[in-house]
């Protein structure tokens, strides 16, 4: 695919403006990436995990992007960095092979008059922008997006297909937002009143900073009053629940099916693991790490590393009968004080 | 945006049928809502949770929304009543924001010809209406929504942009779904012959009553054999699994992350919290809670709230020590019986 | 619906090619599927789990398929055969009901001009479809679905509604991708940089098998370097997320909500109950069984029944105390440790 993208390039361009020492030839040809487990002539990896450090000597790979202190061990090329993972990820940007749409709107998407589409702009087939919205230049809309009335969308941001943006929704410059993100859906409030639930309208907006990205199917409710907030650098994975009036902090980061409920506000360079559940109405602190699995139920104001939940993995069996022992701590308990007491007496005795 | 609709109302002309009492200026006017702690002139707020009460006397909002006991704490106008959420969830619905589309039918939808849709019903860009289908007076559907064959929309009944309803799902009046949902996915239904899994058709439908809410991302699974149910005033919250058979009775709602295995059935007015799962062919009784993160594996008979599942959050290092604990459950139980035999026995011999 | 296909079959020829015996009426005329508790004349039923079989005697479903042993206690006709539910899901598939689109393309889909559709493919209204792509013969995609450059769509695979499918994802024969599904979404790989979050771009494919399911709103990214696998006759339920360069063995199935995270493998013959998490770079041996809520944080290397994680239900305030008892485990061992010295004391005293 992406025939007309160049796809081979010469070690020092794909050098050029990092941070790098090359080592070796520079006149390398690189044409595409590799693991260095499974090293394939021509292509560059890198090597970040110690576990994989015993592959260096011998991959096939052309290149290894690797730290000072691993560059005597590798056998072929080498760009010797401080961050590895991150010099890969800007030179991995080379060989990506994703659509490229052409410049303009489709034919067949449907543009409201009055929405105001950048001609740098691409914008895929099918797609649909409502009243007032606007897209910046160099903004990618995939294919079958829809886009709500008043919505703004920045500079060389790009939604992959069949992502849906409510009205009135405020997406920064450089984020990506993955397909299937819904992104200004209603929050969940519902007022009772005669024993009948009543849906509360959602008049917020979701405000989202640059570099932000969202992953598949993940959504972002808009605020009920006032807005939902994720601030500059924040990554979210995909099939992410994130509730109304909530905030996230510059530079978090969360793992899948993570839910963060109503008007709960998330520090900056938080790190949230897989499916961490965390109630409504509080505030977890700057720095806060909440591993995998985890439930907040309260503020968390110091940083550091949290968690809670499940135990480590058993057989169904010896997990029943653990479940068991759980279910009968009160037991246990009682007979612990009774030892007590009984022993209590006994030494008594003996004095 | 929504720039042709009023925005601009008195006090009086919000209250109106509605069983509040004004405590103030009736010609007030009101060009918005806002919250109590933040408070604006010219808008209107509401006082609920009581931990909000501290900021009632000094509210910039020019109407708050309260109940009669809070009104002499009150310095600007009130519209006194019984739920004040309530109020304020019928008073928002003047602000609301959403796009307004077009009477009729879009150019670019494609309406099959034995497809009836009411001439006062709204469809949007890019929809697709199945053979046989039928849409109420007044339903709404947002752009890109896929609608089967043999649906009905009932009136006033709203998809927002990018629904997919299946074939044969019947939905009620006055019901919202957001985007991303879909209605009338097959259950999961696979048997195994000669150790390979085959797909069992499932051909029952989802049969939803009215004032229905669904979440974005959320999924309702058609019946197997006869239907899925969701009964009237049901509110599903973002990225919810209802399984095939799944009946959920009157009034209940569930927040986000919920799963409803195949054939249970949950009872009417229940209240089912974030991430609960909730296993196949059991039942649930009327008015029970289930806390959020809750595991159910059996039938619940009696209204109560209920839990099960991790305890609180932890340091990680206490966590690990704690997880560890548990896990030498087994041993702790047998040094306790230990204990016992040997007071015994010591006890005895006192004696 | 469905008018045009015949809906009424004499049991022979329902029973023609599956190894079953017909006992009763070869020519009793069927015209539809039912429950054998509420069975229907004129329908056919089956009988699999033993809690059913008290309905046995008095169905009014005018088949049952059914096992030898249960033969006698059947009334009506039967279909005596191995795997009643194996043989009832082939038997369903007369009586589906799903939309059947004509052949060949809709006239409103966008179908770039190097892509490859099969003439006897089925196209459904508004999809669009990439540059190089090929779907293969009698596939079907419904409305709506997006598929990007370079992918690959095997003979008589069915994509539901509104389903997207990233460039350069290969999907084999017979597989179904219900609607809201995600396949090739980039992985979540981020990179830190002086304190920002970097993308890593994910230059993988997803390739997967013949006979593969894949749930509503599910979602399969793509790898980062290498490929996502999934191999042939998985079963994938709803809203389940699969992680970059994952490997999924053949004929493993997986409720809904759980999670693999990147790079973990995962067995021929698993099963994997709802909202599993598993964490990535570990592998899980063939034929293992994951209970629903398990988490598993290392590798599993021998075929059994595994679980971790919450208790049983309990009431809200009986859970509270377990948690708190749960909290205070490290002092009920130190009390226990105490007993121990105490008791080690008084019986040494003794002799």
């Amino acid at each position: 695919m992406n025939l007309n993208k160049k796809t081979q390039y010469k070690l020092s361009e794909l050098a050029e403006s990092l941070d790098v020492t090359i080592k070796g030839d520079p006149d390398c040809i690189i044409e595409g990436v590799c693991t260095i487990q499974n090293g394939i002539e021509g292509r560059i990896t890198f090597l970040m995990n110690p576990l994989y450090a015993k592959y260096l000597p011998n991959t096939s790979a052309s290149c290894v992007i690797l730290q000072q202190g691993d560059a005597s061990f590798c056998a072929t090329n080498a760009l010797i960095c401080r961050d590895p993972y991150y010099v890969y990820a800007k030179i991995a940007q080379y060989f990506g092979n994703a659509a490229i749409l052409d410049q303009g709107v489709h034919s067949s998407a449907v543009v409201d008059d009055t929405a105001v589409v950048h001609p740098e702009a691409r914008i895929g087939a099918n797609c649909v922008i409502g009243k007032a919205t606007k897209i910046g230049k160099n903004a990618v809309l995939g294919p079958g997006c829809i886009i709500g009335d008043g919505v703004e969308i920045g500079e060389a941001t790009a939604l992959h297909a069949n992502v849906t943006i409510y009205h009135d929704v405020i997406i920064g410059q450089n984020c990506v937002i993955a397909s299937g993100a819904i992104i200004g859906s209603d929050g969940f409030g519902i007022a009772k009143h005669k024993g009948i639930w009543h849906k509360v309208p959602q008049l917020g907006r979701v405000v989202i900073g640059d570099f932000v990205d969202i992953g598949a199917n993940t959504c972002v409710d808009r605020g009920a009053i006032g807005d939902t907030v994720i601030e500059n650098g924040v990554k979210l994975d995909n099939l992410i629940q994130v509730g109304h009036n909530v905030k996230i902090g510059e530079n978090s980061a969360s793992a899948a099916f993570s839910g963060i409920s109503g008007s709960t506000e998330i520090g900056k360079n938080t790190l949230i693991g897989a499916r961490v559940g965390i109630v409504g109405h509080i505030s977890i602190a700057d720095n806060v790490v909440l591993t995998a699995g985890t439930g907040v139920s309260n503020s968390v104001k110091e940083p550091g590393i949290y968690s809670s939940g499940m135990a480590g993995l058993m057989t169904n069996k010896e997990w029943r009968k653990n479940c068991a022992r759980i279910n009968r701590l009160a037991k246990l308990y009682s007979r612990v004080k009774t030892l007590e007491k009984e022993i209590a007496k006994l030494s008594e005795r003996e004095e």
